[in-house]
This record gives structure tokens, C-alpha cells and sequence, in this order.
């Protein structure tokens, strides 16, 4: 878990010290939760956003793509149920005048005792050694037993008043478990009350409530809402599919983990209308394709896992599941799939009083379709692909000696800089005349870049860090035969390769094409 | 000036009807001011975006992209001057309860005044044919003249009163010209106050005045206060430029002409960072620039023309200009380079007490840059394009008859598909699964799209209507010998084409390198 929490660190450092990420207004001490891409980020996000919009439309027949806006009429939140439901409950303390999750704090309190627990068992290990067995521990000790039973109460407790949203009972637990203000140790906490999580606006040009407007708390719903339009427009039949990618805010209370959970953030979303009673099929159909998407970029299958939400399903899905990754603080969601049921199209129908129906030629029957979603936070994505990408080896040079390198193993297609044009010499006219060529025919076809600020090894080092598959060094050599060095991020090889053959030999290499899946 | 209205309705239907643009939350009678971009028009516009973006970022060596968020520090919009100067003068009528610009309101008086003086023109150039002098006639006729004066007048005071802020002058004129409210007549006027443009919202997790955020109603904000971050993080030297594209919103009260004028729109903009003194020789090099970038596309020259501001320069401006196009409502900004001078750093360096200056290695001296800055709206561009690339005309079927088509004569690297495959029979096993093969191919490599929903000269004629450059059809002597039609969408010729080139054929007319002017 320290080894753990290092990585993240480093991982958070790297990306502001090499251009990937800043934190937002930090001229102003920053606003939290809110995250700056920056010159390498933002290539790489697009790069990511590219292959997931490949994928999803120029791949399938049948997926159209939808660019709806942030802004919407307020009653579609009012349809999909986030005006009544979409709430955190909050708790005020009177003294630090701080304001928190009542949820979160009994999470927080529930992670104390389990950290209890493992300590006793860390303890019995070490004194058993091979012969302890941790499950019959955990039953027998009376310390540990009486931990795990105190948990598995406060656990059920809170499931019950988390799903019958009784406030007063939070509160209540919070007061049992003698629950204080982590900073200031406080007890003088106000009662639990709901906290809608959109953030709210108001039209110029329109007085009072009606004015009203809400900053889309998913993209989702713009999806929903054209769903006629698009299947109309662009004829198509069940089952089709609307690709999304967008901003959505949410006005989290407590909101970390770097870019894990920002208040502002942006996702990845595809509506796919069926038939009813196929959802099933439709369900595991797209479980299987999402997980190849992430597998082909190279992701070793043991960061990946499925969680099932079993029945903590949300009102409107009747089976969902979770795509985790293996952050470096554990295994979390990166992408869910969930089937919608009618539940979204049937409260547009239902308020709008438009009808939002399919007509199917084949049984002559219209109906409102089922819609089988998957969901994929880009942020998370950015943070996933990172994390697994950076690090740290030990190389040995020329001269023999051991150094460490940090490095960004991106997958190709995704690395923000394809290839580093570096002259060996930056006063010489030839080399530099003959490296500006080089990166003046290469830029046309890929984002390059051209550096002869420091030595060559120095320049090598930072393109590793930012990603850079290829670098070409031109030598004197490259004068008299038109060959340049070439060397590869990741095996460290460097082959001499004739001018001529750069843009090929880099295009096969960083080609979104080759992890396009049919 | 009808047939232009005509010609704008005629654009709008056509983006509704072929998937480009819908009306937002349609199905709940809409949000006025606000789009969803469809199926083909959001790969349009990513297909701008990525023009754009190439342009600068990957086609100059000293030019780097950001991607910052649409929340930042308050703060950042009391330096910019936008929470106390970022106002439009409203006045509302107490009978009809409506709000208007009462800027707008007189500058629709004005427009009536001019409708006479033109109706007089029209009148008198009847009545003296080739030997009329206007300019004359303006002078000497008594009516006229008296126009002409009284316009020239409400003019200069306008002007006054707007950059006075003097709002009870603007009251005092709406009463003296005898404005009405332009739907009921209504003469009940209340008082013109400020209203700022921002749209603000609140930060859950903090109470009160300090929470308040806005929406950011530029994305140049973004990219000065990460000013410091980006040079050091990606060791620029000046002059070096920051690109970015996101979404801005403005509270307009009088948002119109579609997609012109929205509450939420998307900018490309580049702050060019350099050495104070220089920004005329600056100025000249991206209006430059920035012109050929739109000439690459085909548009024609007489399309666009600079407006000078001249001496009507924004408070942190010393020299603007637009690039206007000739949409179908007129001349009308769809870029604007503006030299900003050091007023933004300057002002975020005063607020923030943290330094924003450039160590220069040559002069050893530390400055605060000065900025030249290219902004174009993403959705004018749009619109821009899509108004200059629909074109109606009548062709000669292979029968001789006469009919009109419509045809997106959009450049081939902006349009979102870039080949139709067409099996010539649908129902033909060996047919299809030649098409599905060539379609399989190329979606690799580009979008593109398989339809055999009707026959080929409907098939075309749909393709013409949503600008795809290139149809292929199969037919039976592809069979045989491999070759298939490929036809052009705008020479409406029809060559017979190996399968095995098509890739590269079409690769090279919708390569967005042709565009990438070094």
C-alpha cells in the first residue's frame, strides 16, 4: 500500500512536471477537483478520445455519433429522475463550519476498523507463521471476531439507510459511533439533510424558476432526447447506437484522487437501442467488446476485472457491471455497462408527451426500444492509461554504467509525440539542414517534434518521459548515405533506416488502425 | 436579401433533415439558443477542430495545445475584467414582460431608418437610371439627407451612451426615438440596468459568496493563467503560442441566426506569446496566416475581407481585426485577431501576486509577454462552411432528363464520410460479400458508410445531400475482374477502379496533409 501510494505520487508529479497535467487555476492556489490538460495531456486525451470514437462509430455499421449540448431543458432532468433523486446526504459541522458526506464519514470510520483488523492479523501471522490460517482467525480470535461483527453491522445499517434515504438514522449513526471532525475533533455536527448534486444556472432572459438550467450531470440524456431525430435522420433500425463524448459536471462534496473524481470531468458514452427482451444478449455483447477495446491496448488482463453490481442495481438498470482497473489505489470502476431497460425513453415519452417509439417493420408493432449503455470516464481513462504506462528501469549505457529512466510505455497510437527529430549537433548547418527536412516532411503526416536543446542522451531521456516511440538522431553518417538513427522507446535498439523510409516504418507503428478490432 | 433568406431557411432545413444540426431538447419544444450536433454534423466539426489543431499545434514547431477546464478561481474573471465590465445594458417592458438589449432595441431603430433611405434610393434609381448619383442624391434631397443626419446622430449618441455605461441616456433615447416593445407597441418601459453576461453557479462543498463560480465565457482565460506552466513544463522560448478549444457560454439576451449567436458555444483560440514591441510585425503575420487557412479550404476570396476595428478597441486591445465571411445574413465576424498587449498576464500577475514574466536569456531581462491572440468561433466556422458548400444544381440524367440536386460540396478532408459502398443488388450473396469486404477494408482507414437501402441514383443522391466525396458500387464486372465505379461527388464522373487502389486513391483526396500549408 506505500509502495502503492509512492506510485501514485510520482505518477501525479510526472504529470505536472512533463505537461500533462496541472492543476486548474493554480495561480489562485488552485480549485479543487478541477483538472488543467495540459500539452502532452491534451494530445494524449485526444488520442485516447480517437480510438474510442473509432471504435464505437467508423467500426460498427450501426453506431452514429451526437454532439448534444451541456445545457438541456430542465425537465429532461426532471424525467430522468435527477432532479427528485440524484442526492448526496450531507452533514454540516458548526464549528469547523466544514461540510461533509454523512455517508463518507461512516466509511471512513468502517476503513478504521479494518485497518484494526489487519494489524491483529499482520500481528498473528507473524507469530504463527505458515501454519495461520487467516479465515479461521478472523472467526475465533475474539478482538478480530468482534471487529469484523461490528463492521458487518455498520455495513448493513448504512446499506439500509443509504437505500431508504432516512437521514435521521445517519445522523444517529454518526452520534453511536462517536464519529468527530477528522481535523478538528468536533462533535457539534448540524442534522443530515439531501444535497442535489447538479449544479444549477439561470438564463438571462428568462425571470425566476423558470429560468432555471442545469449543467448535464451525465451526457447520457442527450442522447435519449434525440434519440428519434438521430434514428430518423440517419434511418437506421434496431439495434443501433448513439456515440457520445462529453463534458458532465456533478457538485461532489468530497472529491479526490487526483483526476479520479473531478467535479468537472468527461465521458465516453453509447446508447445501444434493442429490442426488448434481447437486452440479455445485447448485455454480455458489449461486456466482451469493451473489455477487448482496453485489452488491445496492450493492458495486462490481471489489471482488468469485471464487478458485478448484482442486485445494488440503479433504479433504472436491470443488470449492470463495472469494468475495474487497478488503479495504484486499488481496484476501481472504469467503465460500466448497464442495461437501461425503458426506463430513460419511457419518462422522456411520458413528459414530453412525444412519442419516442420504434416501428418495427417486421412485426409491424411500435414500442419504446431497451438500451443497453456503456459508460467510460475519459479522466479515468487518462488516469488508467498512465498509471500502467510510466516506469522506472534500470539501463545500462555505453560506458557501462547503471542509470535509472523513467518511461512512458503508451501504446504507440496513443503517445502525444510520435517521433523526436534530434540533430547531433546544433551549430552544424548541414545536420541541422537536413534534420529540419526531415521534420518538415514527418509533421505533415504525425504530431513531431524538433529538439537540440542538450545532449543527445538528455533528449533521449525526456522523450521517454513524455512517451516518444521513435527518435531519429542525424549524424554526420546521415550526410554521406541518407540513413538516420532510429531507436525505439521501449528495446532501447537503434537501427540505421534511410530517410526515406521514416514515414512507413512510424505510420505501421503509431496507426490507430491496429487497434481497430472487427 | 430574400433570396438569402431563402437560402438560410434552406441551410437550416438541411441540417435538421440529413442529421447535421437539431434544435436542443427538441422533444421538449426546445431550449432557444442552444444545439445538438447530429451524426454528421459532429464529424464535421471534429473534422474542423482537427484542421485547426493541426494547423497550429503539429504545423509550427513553437506551438502547443492545452485543454483546460471550464471552471477556474473567481478570481481569474475579476482580473480579466469580466465580473465588473462584461455587461449588456437590459431593459424590460413592464406590460409584455419581456427583456430586451436596449442597446439592440435602438439599433433596430436604425435599421428602420436605413430601410427608408434605402427605399428612397431604390425610388430614385428607377426614376433617373444610369445618370443617378447616390452619394449625391444622399446629400441634396431634403428627405434623405434628413435620414441620413437623424441616423448619424442616434449613432454618435449610442456610441457615447455605450461606452459611457451612461444607461440613463440609453432610457432617455429609447423614450425620445418613441421605441416600443416591437411585439405589443407597449411604451412601459422599466429602467436599463447592467446585466452581466456570465453564467455563475456554486460550489456544493463551500457556503455562501466564495462558492460562486462561473462558467467561463472565454477559453483565453485558461490558457493565461497555465502561461507559466505550459513555457516551463514544455521549455518554450518566445514568442511561443498556446492552442486550445473548449466550450464558452454567455448569457446572451438577444441569441439569434442559428447556430451564430448561442449561449453555449465551442472557440479555437491561440494566444501567441512574444516580445513587447513586436506585436504589429506579430499582427500582419497571423492575419496572414489565418486567411490562408480558410483560402486552403477552397473558399473563395471574395467570401471573407478584414474589418479593421480601428479606433473602437476593446479595453485590453491595441489593434483588432476580424476576418469577416459573407454568410447568408451578411458580412459577419467568424474570427477575430486581436493584439492584447500585456493587459491579461499583467492583470492575473497584479491579482495573483505571483509572478508571470519571461526570463529572456539574450537580454537578461524579466518581463511580463505581450500577447497576439487568434480566436475563431468552432460553430461560425461551422456554419461558415456549410453555407458555402450547399449548392443546388441541375444535372443530366443518363435518360436526358433534366433534375436538381442537392450536393455538400464540402473540401473531402472535412467531410464526415468519406466513401459510400453500394452493392448494385442487395439480395446478391456475391455482390454483397465483395462490398462487405471493400467496406471492411476501408473503414479501417477512414469513415465510411455501406447502404444498400435503395437504388443507386437515390443512393447518390443521398451521398451528394450529406458531402461524401466518393461512391463505390459493386456490380456483376466486379465480379469478374475486381474493378469497381468509383464516382466523383462534384464531376459526377465514373471511373472503373481496382480494388486494390481504392485506399490510396481516396486517401489522397481526403488527407487532411493537402490542407497543412507549411
Amino acid at each position: 500500500m506505500a509502495q502503492q501510494n509512492d506510485l501514485f505520487k510520482k505518477l501525479v508529479a510526472h504529470c505536472k512536471e512533463y505537461g500533462f497535467i496541472y492543476q486548474s487555476s493554480e495561480i489562485y492556489d488552485g480549485l479543487s477537483a478541477v483538472y488543467d490538460y495540459g500539452p502532452y495531456g491534451v494530445e494524449l486525451k485526444n488520442n485516447l478520445k480517437d480510438y474510442w470514437w473509432k471504435s464505437m462509430v467508423q467500426m460498427h455499421d450501426n453506431i452514429v455519433g451526437l454532439d448534444s449540448a451541456i445545457f438541456m431543458h430542465p425537465k429532461t432532468w426532471k424525467a430522468s429522475g435527477h432532479v427528485d433523486a440524484f442526492n448526496d446526504p450531507l452533514i454540516d459541522n458548526k464549528d469547523s463550519k466544514r461540510r461533509f458526506r454523512a455517508d463518507v464519514l461512516i466509511e471512513e470510520h468502517m476503513e478504521k476498523i479494518e485497518g484494526k483488523i489487519d494489524k491483529e492479523i499482520t500481528k498473528a501471522r507473524k507469530r504463527f507463521g505458515d501454519d495461520f490460517d487467516e479465515a479461521m482467525y478472523r472467526e475465533t480470535n475474539p478482538r478480530v471476531s468482534g471487529y469484523v461483527k461490528e463492521l458487518s453491522e455498520i455495513e448493513a445499517r448504512l446499506g439500509a439507510a443509504m437505500s431508504n434515504s432516512d437521514l435521521a438514522d445517519l445522523k444517529q449513526m454518526i452520534e453511536d459511533l462517536d464519529i468527530t471532525d477528522p481535523d478538528t475533533g468536533s462533535r457539534n455536527w448540524t442534522e443530515v439533510r439531501q444535497f442535489n448534486l447538479m449544479f444549477s444556472t439561470q438564463l438571462g432572459n428568462i425571470a425566476g424558476a423558470e429560468g432555471k438550467l442545469y449543467l448535464r450531470p451525465e451526457t447520457a440524456q442527450g442522447i435519449f432526447v434525440n434519440f428519434l431525430n438521430v434514428q430518423k435522420t440517419t434511418r437506421q433500425k434496431l439495434p443501433f447506437g448513439i456515440a457520445q463524448i462529453g463534458k458532465a459536471f456533478r457538485n461532489e462534496i468530497v472529491a479526490r484522487q487526483f483526476i479520479f473524481r473531478m467535479r468537472e470531468f468527461e465521458q465516453m458514452e453509447m446508447q445501444y437501442f434493442i429490442k426488448p427482451g434481447e437486452q440479455m444478449k445485447w448485455y454480455e455483447y458489449w461486456k466482451e467488446t469493451r473489455l477487448k477495446w482496453h485489452l488491445a491496448l496492450g493492458t495486462p488482463k490481471e489489471m482488468l476485472r469485471f464487478h458485478d453490481h448484482g442486485e445494488n442495481l440503479a433504479h433504472y438498470a436491470d443488470a449492470a457491471a463495472d469494468i475495474q482497473f487497478n488503479f495504484p489505489f486499488g481496484f476501481k470502476e472504469l467503465e460500466g455497462i448497464h442495461s437501461r431497460t425503458d426506463f430513460d425513453l419511457g419518462a422522456h415519452q411520458e413528459l414530453s408527451g412525444k412519442k419516442l417509439q420504434f416501428f418495427d417493420p417486421e412485426t409491424k408493432e411500435s414500442y419504446v426500444p431497451y438500451v443497453l449503455e456503456t459508460s467510460i470516464g475519459c479522466d479515468r481513462m487518462f488516469l488508467a492509461t498512465m498509471s500502467q504506462a510510466l516506469q522506472e528501469e534500470t539501463v545500462t549505457g555505453a560506458n557501462g554504467k547503471e542509470s535509472t529512466r523513467e518511461v512512458l510505455k503508451l501504446h504507440p497510437a496513443l503517445s502525444p509525440i510520435k517521433c523526436a527529430i534530434l540533430p547531433l549537433k546544433r551549430n552544424d548547418e548541414r545536420l541541422v539542414n537536413m534534420a529540419r527536412d526531415i521534420f518538415n516532411n514527418l509533421r505533415l503526416s504525425f504530431n513531431v517534434q524538433y529538439d537540440d536543446t542538450g545532449s543527445i542522451g538528455k533528449l533521449y531521456r525526456r522523450q521517454d518521459a513524455i512517451g516518444t516511440p521513435f527518435c531519429v538522431t542525424v549524424d554526420f553518417e546521415a550526410l554521406d548515405d541518407q540513413t538516420v538513427t532510429l531507436r525505439d522507446r521501449d528495446t532501447l535498439e537503434q537501427e540505421r533506416v534511410h530517410v526515406d523510409q521514416l514515414e512507413e516504418i512510424i505510420r505501421k507503428r503509431v496507426d490507430m488502425k491496429q487497434l481497430l478490432v472487427q
